[in-house]
Order: C-alpha cells, then sequence, then structure tokens
C-alpha cells in the first residue's frame, strides 16, 4: 500500500515572492531554523550543493596556486581596531565573546565577520623577504554578522563563505589577482550555475570596508532584483601599514606589500533559487545537483520493473553522473512531485511498457519536455539531456536579464522603470559624486550595483545633478 | 649565488620531547601562534595534512551511508542544559557569546564544545515516522573548549574536527554503528597514518559527557605516552529523552529513537608528529603527505639537469603522486635538510652523473636508505618506494608499541614500569571499582586507557584492592 504522504504546497511566486523562496528553503529540505534567530541549518540537500560549489571553486584556487589555510574564529578587539576604516565598517555587527568558562577575559574576542585582520597579524610574523611573496591563501570556514533582519542564505547572522587573502610585491600582481579571482565567480556562476553576470567595480560608498577597490558580480534575479554574488577586494598597501608588514625587495630594500581578499558564500544558493526556481519549487543546475537524475519505477510490482531500475541506477552511476532511484511505496504521482520540489533536473520513468518497448521517459525540470530515450542510448543521451537543461536554463536567465535591463538619463524615468519593473538593472551616466548617488537611492529606490566593466555611452550627464559626466552605472534594488 | 639561508635546528627529542614537539611545529611550518592563547593558525603545509586526512574519512563516511551537514556554531545556554551528564562535562569550558554589535544578549550563547544538543533539536522537528530513521548525518566544523593550558595540535581551545551524530530506530542498530565508526578510525589510523591502535571501551569514569558507553582508539607515541585519538559514542536514549525526540514505529505505535556521536580531531596530526617524528624533524606518511616526492635538481647550473628535473615531476605526476621540485637558489644540502624537516617521504635526486648513468637516487626519509632508480622505472619503482615506507613506518610505530606494552599484578609493579618507562601501555585485571582507578592514578600516575576488544587473561585479581577481577584495562600516561 502507498503511503499516504502530502505532496507539500508552497506559496505562488507571483503572490508573495519572499514567502515562496522560504517555502522552498524548508519544503525542498534544504534548511532548518535553529533557537537562534539568522543561525540556520544546513541540512544535507542544502550542503551537498554547497559541497558541489566547494569542489568546483577548491580546484580553481588551487590551479591558479592558492593553498588553504585555517585562521582562528576569534579576533581580539585590539586587533580588529588596528584598520580604522576596517573597525569602523564591522565593529557595529560583531558577536563579542567575553566570558571563557566561568572567568572574565581582559580583553573581548569578537567571532570573525571576516579576517583580514587575522591573516595581516599572522603576515606580520612570517613575511621577509621577496622570496616570501605572493602569499595566496584560503579559508573555508563560516563567519558572523549580527545582523537586524535575516533570511536563510540571502543573511545570515552566520554564514559558511570562503575567504582568498593574498599578499605580493606590487600593486599590478596584487590588482591582477583580484581580477583574476573576480573572473573566477564570474566563471562559477555562469558555467555551473548557470546565472548570467554583470561584472564591475563597486562606487566608493559601496566598497569593503578598508579596500581601496572593490569588483563585484551582480546577479538578477527572477523578481528582476539583484545580488551582489561575489566580491574581490584590493587593498593597496593600507592593511600592510597599519599591521607593519615589510620585507626586503630584490635590491635589499625594505618594502611594504599589496593585499587581496575576495570571498563568496551560501548567498549564492539563495541566488541559484531565485534565479530558476519556479511554482513547483527549486530547480538545480545539473553542474551542483546533489541529484542529477532521479530514476522512478512506474507500476514497479509489476515483474521486472524494480529490476530494470535497478539496472539503468547502475548504468547511469558507471557513467559517472550523480544518480538515486526512488523505490519506497510513495506513490509515483507523490514522487513526481517530491523530486520536482528537490530541482532534480532529470526525472527517469521506467515502467512495464518502457521495458516492453526498449526505452524510458526522461522528464526535463527546467521546462517539463518529454523525452523518449531507447535503452542502448542512454550513457549517450542522458548526459546530453543534462547539457541541455544546463544550457536551457542559462538562456532563460539570461533572457530575464536582458529583458528587465534599461538605460535612462533623467531622475523619473529611473524612478519609474524601478517601481513598475521592481528594480530591473538600469544604466545611467554618473558624475561621480556621493550626493547623486545618495539621490538616486532616495529618490528613486535605487543603489548603485556596479560600474560595468564594459562600459557604454547611455548619455552625457548625470541624471540627477545635470553635471557632465562619463561613467556609467548599473542602478537596482539589491537583497 | 646561493640564499644564505641556515638550515632550521631543533631540540633533540631525547632531550626535551615536549620542546622537540613544539619545534617541529613550528619549523616544519604546520602552525604559527594567533594573538589569542591557544587559537592556533593551521598553515598551508599543516592545513594540507588534514584537508588529505579529511578527504580519506569523507570517502569512508560517504561509502557507508552518511551525509555532510552544516549546524549554528552557537548553542543558547537553555539548551545546552537540557541534558544534565553533558552540561555538567561541558559547562566549565564554554566560551560564551553575550554581546551582540552593541546590545547584550538577553541569553547567553555558547561557541559549540560538541553539536549533540543542536542535533537533537533539529532532529526533535524532523522526525516523525520510522520512514525518517536511520538519519546518518556528519558535519566539519571547529569548536571551542576554554582549556587552561595549551599546546599545537594536541590541546587547542579551539580546533577543527568531524563530528558524526546520529540516530537510529534501535539500541542494536546504534550500537553497530557505534562500532562500524571506531573502525573507520582505526581503518584511517593503522592503513593511512601508520599509526598502530589498542581498541576498546572507556570506563565510566573516562567516558563522554552524557555517553552509556564510549569506544577509543589509544596510540601509543614515541616518547610512550598515550594518545586517545578518536572516540565513537554511544548515547542509548538519554538525549532523545530529554529533548522529546519520537518517532511512530511500523505498528504506529510511539517509540523513542538511539543516538550516537563520534568524532576525530586535528589532534591526530599532533599523533603523527609524536609518533613519526625524529631529530630531523617530521616523517610523513606518504598516504597523507602533502608533498610526496620532492625531486632536488643537483648542480642545476650544469646543461639538462633542470630539464631532467621537469620531466621527472612531470612523469611522476601524470603517475598520480603528489610531487614538487625544488628550482630555487637555495643549496642543495640546505634543501635536503628543509625537506627532511618536512617529512617528505621521499627525496629523488637527479644530477649532471645521474642524467649520464640513467638514473636518479631515492632517499627514504623515514630510515635514510639511498636507492638507486633506472629512470626508465621511475613509475613503477617510486610508487613501490613510497609503500616500502608507509610500511616501513607502521612497523616501528608497532615495534615501539609492542615493546614497551607490560603486564602487572601489583600496584608497586605498575607504578615502577610508568616511571621507568614515561607510561608505556601497562595491562592488568581490574575489579571495575571507582576507587581503584582512582588509586592507579594518584599512586602510580597512570589512568584507563581503554578496556581493550581483545581481552587477557593477565591475573586472577585487581592489583589495588585484591578481589576477584574479570576485566583487563590498559593504563598508561595520557597526552
Amino acid at each position: 500500500m502507498a503511503a499516504d504522504k502530502k505532496v507539500e504546497q508552497i506559496t505562488d511566486m507571483e503572490v508573495d515572492f519572499a514567502q515562496w523562496f522560504t517555502d522552498v528553503c524548508t519544503k525542498a529540505e534544504l534548511v532548518d531554523y535553529s533557537g537562534v534567530k539568522g543561525l540556520y541549518i544546513l541540512r544535507p540537500y542544502g550542503y551537498a550543493i554547497w559541497e558541489n560549489i566547494m569542489g568546483i571553486l577548491d580546484a580553481k584556487f588551487k590551479a591558479t596556486g592558492h593553498e588553504n589555510v585555517s585562521m582562528p574564529m576569534l579576533i581580539p578587539e585590539s586587533l580588529l581596531q588596528k584598520e580604522k576604516d576596517h573597525v569602523e565598517g564591522f565593529a557595529p555587527e560583531c558577536a563579542w565573546v567575553t566570558l571563557g568558562g566561568s572567568e572574565e577575559l581582559p580583553e573581548k574576542l569578537c567571532i570573525r565577520p571576516t579576517s583580514e585582520t587575522l591573516f595581516c597579524d599572522h603576515w606580520s610574523h612570517i613575511v621577509h623577504s621577496w622570496r616570501d611573496l605572493p602569499l595566496l591563501y584560503n579559508q573555508w570556514c563560516s563567519v558572523l554578522r549580527w545582523e537586524k533582519t535575516t533570511r536563510p542564505f540571502l543573511r545570515g547572522r552566520e554564514f559558511l563563505w570562503q575567504e582568498g587573502h593574498t599578499l605580493h610585491a606590487t600593486p599590478e600582481e596584487a590588482i591582477k589577482e583580484t581580477e583574476q579571482q573576480l573572473e573566477t565567480y564570474a566563471d562559477l556562476c555562469e558555467n555551473y550555475l548557470a546565472m548570467p553576470v554583470v561584472r564591475g567595480c563597486k562606487t566608493d560608498k559601496e566598497k569593503f570596508a578598508g579596500a581601496e577597490r572593490t569588483y563585484t558580480i551582480e546577479c538578477m534575479m527572477h523578481d528582476h532584483k539583484a545580488l551582489q554574488s561575489g566580491t574581490s577586494h584590493y587593498f593597496g598597501d593600507g592593511f600592510a601599514r597599519a599591521f607593519g608588514i615589510t620585507f626586503s625587495d630584490k635590491e635589499n630594500k625594505p618594502a611594504i606589500p599589496h593585499q587581496t581578499s575576495w570571498g563568496l558564500s551560501t548567498r549564492i544558493i539563495g541566488g541559484i533559487i531565485m534565479t530558476h526556481g519556479d511554482n513547483n519549487g527549486l530547480v538545480l543546475p545539473p553542474q551542483v545537483a546533489p541529484i542529477q537524475v532521479i530514476v522512478i519505477p512506474v507500476a514497479s510490482h509489476k515483474p521486472g520493473v524494480t529490476e530494470k531500475a535497478d539496472e539503468l541506477i547502475a548504468r547511469l552511476k558507471a557513467a559517472g553522473l550523480r544518480v538515486r532511484g526512488d523505490f519506497s511505496d510513495n506513490s509515483p504521482g507523490w514522487k513526481f512531485a517530491q523530486y520536482e520540489m528537490k530541482g532534480v533536473p532529470l526525472r527517469v520513468e521506467i515502467g512495464p511498457k518502457d521495458i516492453e518497448a526498449g526505452h524510458c521517459v526522461a522528464v526535463r525540470r527546467d521546462n517539463g519536455e518529454k523525452i523518449v530515450v531507447p535503452l542502448e542510448e542512454l550513457e549517450a543521451r542522458i548526459p546530453e539531456l543534462l547539457g541541455d537543461v544546463q544550457k536551457g536554463m542559462y538562456e532563460k536567465a539570461r533572457k530575464n536579464l536582458d529583458e528587465h535591463t534599461y538605460t535612462a538619463t533623467t531622475l523619473d524615468e529611473v524612478k519609474a522603470i524601478a517601481e513598475k519593473e521592481n528594480g530591473g538593472f538600469i544604466k545611467t551616466m554618473w558624475c561621480g559624486d556621493l550626493a547623486c548617488e545618495m539621490a538616486m537611492k532616495e529618490k528613486a529606490g535605487v543603489s548603485s550595483r556596479c560600474i560595468p566593466f564594459e562600459q557604454e555611452h547611455v548619455g552625457d550627464v548625470c541624471p540627477v545633478c545635470g553635471k557632465p559626466a562619463t561613467k556609467m552605472v548599473v542602478w537596482g534594488v539589491a537583497y
């Protein structure tokens, strides 16, 4: 007898996008809430997506010469305070340890919100000569930022991420590293997560606390809002000076090194959900899906069906795919809905009639298309179909981005587009003044997402002050 | 011109074993000290050893059906207090967060010393039916225990580990899991880390806070002291009752599940150092060595030497080995000492005379043996030699364990052996009384390491009280 499990219902995204998002996070079993606000549990299915992302990035980092390290999770207050801009940016949202066992600590310790200060302190011990450079470090860890409003993946008080920290003999080398790592993130998004990105520079207002320059990739979500998806910072020698890091150059003269950092977090999983999801739940890009193919036997009590399903699973596993079968006593209808909720890219159905006809039926999660696959072509066709899903998902997201990217020349235009489109990406020229950037926020409700690397001439003057402007900025409503 | 780098000196292990250990940790570039006592920086070379251990264990965990998750790092005080024995064991060494941003928290939050309470709280939300069991979870993270005395790897206030947590319908299944995971740790130690282990049960005094039963593997270090290297706990249904975890069994009756946890930490790297190291530094088992083979060109200014070294590296890489070359301008002598310090299992020297003779010279780190390897046999011989090193290291450690394992029948005998041997593993019978266990500690300076699975009859009575005794215990001086 089939178990009487009900298919979980989620809110329609058109009705309430925020509630839809939360529903997907819980019903697809990605997260659970813990007893502390803003601290989430990543359940096996959610964590497996992160593991796949880690695997991809870690291999790329190592291929470009980076090494992993582990820094402490606690930062003494005095260390955090060494770089002025940095402490101003982070101190207000630090969680502080004040008791060790039953004793009050002589100095309070902050749980790392980011680890620049720890890396700098360490480097001040170990860097002596140009021979010690560059240092290309990365760490996988979690950090804490005591945010007021929180949401799974998008804004947690604790989140998982990687933070890269590098030290170089010259500014040119450090800037090259900053750009290279941004491109690594762009590559991850576009070629693995099926998320097109806009690459650019942050304005001074939006850059990282302590950075000279912050690069960013910005993605458009299904609701036309923007998600900052990865950032890469060039620090110049500011931190090195603050922490007294020096080295003897090739001429044996004292010199100050230049520094970068770059990070990508589990926030990107929020981006995957909001880029690709639909009213049936999650839609996962095959490249990072924990289960790429779910095999579902139909009428499995009939002779030979379970055996044939087992055979297909074994063959697909041998072909290097992440495949699973569901042989539970739940109904096929429940199973179909369940794996749609979980965003499995391909469902393979196999029943008595299919066996007789020598084929199985593959169903694409991204567009619902059913494809009859002759069993002898299984190992060739299924990976090909996964490739089609990956490509289809990218193209759909690209279409969303293109169709909701606008240009504007006046503040009223920006405001009208942002209101009508719930954000969108709006390109305008900008004079470079902070006051005009603030006015955009106050009057049109948009923030600067970036100054894109690919500049266009969309006007001659700043839409706010009317002064000559040569930089193009992309504006939007950010998560 | 060769750089005038000096070979780093370390303290002889016979002179001061503790100082030798610290010297190896820093000179082999495994760790650096941070600004907070007991919080260590794992440098790239140290962390790479941990990455290799993680890779081995993670694959084994997954092969036996375990899934990774990520739990929050903070535990509300009220949650920690739910299981009485557990909170008594851990509360005295918790680090507490009392401030979030600038505001005092309504309830103080402990940085996880271990995560049983978090897993239980989560499971109380998601477990309903027998269909939901078993849950086989693991997480890779760091934990904090506010220890008074600290040492790199061996006792940190923060350390990296994995903690597995599983929930089962029956005690039998949970006990089987506990035993299986202990065996996974034993397999890691014996077959990858070249560390022989003694498997057994902890006495009640030594078991984990809240556990019904704690299994352990105990390793003997070079100085004859014991290192508890991995533990696996059976909790019965104690935690489940405290946290209200129930499920409907197959007969639809309410039932209480049974639970396990098991953990292995970066402490094991301390174990590797103290089992295999010598007065030239670290000696790493090939299975987890970040660099398995270091290729050093000799007289590299002579034509063809650098090219030939490059060729050897490429061939060994293609054969699947972790190999590196050192083409720096440091002298060969400095390089030899440096990679000995770092414990690289095999050094391959190649110079003009070697090239002429069509061979290279391989030098084993574990015993200094030099082996001439014809170049055409490189891909066959080098992996074979690495296998020999791995085997040789295990046998040497096994010999140390065997030669310093004793039996005793009186307290005086135990005391005399422990004093003479700086510990050793001493087998005696034990009546099972806590008072006698305490007397062993007070009068002979040894603690019970475990009640080995492989029992022997080494007497008829307890050496302390003289009462009949049927259990054999292994005693030692523990790190």
